[in-house]
């Protein structure tokens, strides 16, 4: 394997956890105007995958979201502190410090050592660009490819900038629909190592569970590659 | 010249005129609870410019900050009907039509007979994508690169992984802070072509009127690249 790309949200650093600490805050800041019964958190989702084609992925589209479904869920009751708050909660999702996932800086740097380095994120431009800023890690990659969608035709972009053929690429990321299934669906190589809490929008039917390799965490990532049936070189 | 970089809002097609009339609209929604003598743009302005740093540009950013000035210049008073009426011109703001500005489609194509081509753009990632798309004019470029902020360490990056020296670039658009200035610092040409309307972020002080070119159209680029002096190649 001549590459390795690698994902950032869930995979080098917490951020699913926050967005479950946002919609519980949610939850709450709705709870005076929410009917009996009614799952926010369901109208929620709802909402964001209506609006993802044009909105994108990221906290502002996830903030328009939860205003939109405030004003739905209470029938247009909810209070205008309320959504001033849901505003202010997305800012500070977007304001939160980045945490990297345990052992992932010597993982990165024990890659780079062996393997040219391409990190692989879909998102929001300016704020994928600050967390990389954040997380100390951007000089360890070769390049740094922020994305709106990560499918196969994206994939090999990347690739053709990178004068690498698949078989020579490994991917690495949480997300089995992101990260693995489109470079597999390419003949590259990819390696799911899966975070606590998968976004709904990113769950995929199941798949075969021989498909592709499985580790616990991306420290794990620089053995596997040595592996003597891996190292193709 | 080598290359040349064109801006693509304003530039390629009508931009500021849509924000224009959003704004329009959004004085209209907000008349019944703006107090006499309270001047709603300018303090959207400022929530704007407060919030740039986190939101970035883009229409997502510009319709939170509509949200939370209206909740401002309210005293909270604002209905959620009228909040709902912002999201929904974000929205239509987002799914609006690309119109090219006149004679651009034929002016790119003459420019790409004789130099190499990149976009460089500024803003949200997938709705860029999504207006480059509509533009039919992807294929005439050889890069296209958007960015989050258009500095001089943007454009020197742009133009090493393009392997050409500043000397050998030429950038034009309609912003003497985005297009022209950070391109000039770096030792590079630039061209302005100014547009009926400039937003107010981008309009910078007073500058030496001989400092750099104005073309009234994009479509006079390619004879100006031509004309003797200039074809230092």
């Amino acid at each position: 394997m001549a590459v390795v790309g690698i994902d950032a949200d869930d995979t080098l650093w917490h951020n699913e956890t926050y967005f479950a600490d946002a919609q519980a805050t949610f939850v709450q800041i709705l709870a005076p105007w929410t009917p009996e019964g009614e799952d926010v958190l369901a109208l929620h989702d709802a909402t964001e995958r209506a609006n993802l084609e044009l909105f994108g992925y990221g906290i502002k589209g996830f903030t328009l979201s939860m205003v939109e479904t405030a004003i739905e869920v209470s029938r247009g009751e909810v209070s205008t502190s309320a959504i001033a708050e849901l505003i202010r909660l997305g800012k500070e999702m977007l304001a939160h410090p980045v945490e990297l996932l345990e052992g992932v800086a010597d993982a990165v740097e024990e890659l780079g050592r062996t393997h040219r380095l391409v990190l692989v994120t879909k998102g929001d431009l300016i704020h994928q660009e600050q967390k990389i800023a954040r997380s100390g890690l951007a000089d360890r990659f070769e390049r740094i490819e922020i994305v709106s969608e990560k499918d196969p035709a994206t994939y090999r972009a990347i690739l053709d900038r990178m004068d690498v053929s698949p078989e020579q690429f490994c991917m690495v990321g949480n997300s089995v629909k992101s990260d693995v299934l489109p470079v597999l669906e390419l003949g590259g190589h990819a390696v799911h190592v899966p975070y606590a809490i998968t976004w709904s929008h990113e769950v995929v039917a199941d798949h075969d569970a021989d498909a592709f390799p499985v580790l616990a965490s991306l420290t794990e990532l620089a053995a596997w590659l040595q592996a003597p049936q891996r190292s193709v070189t």
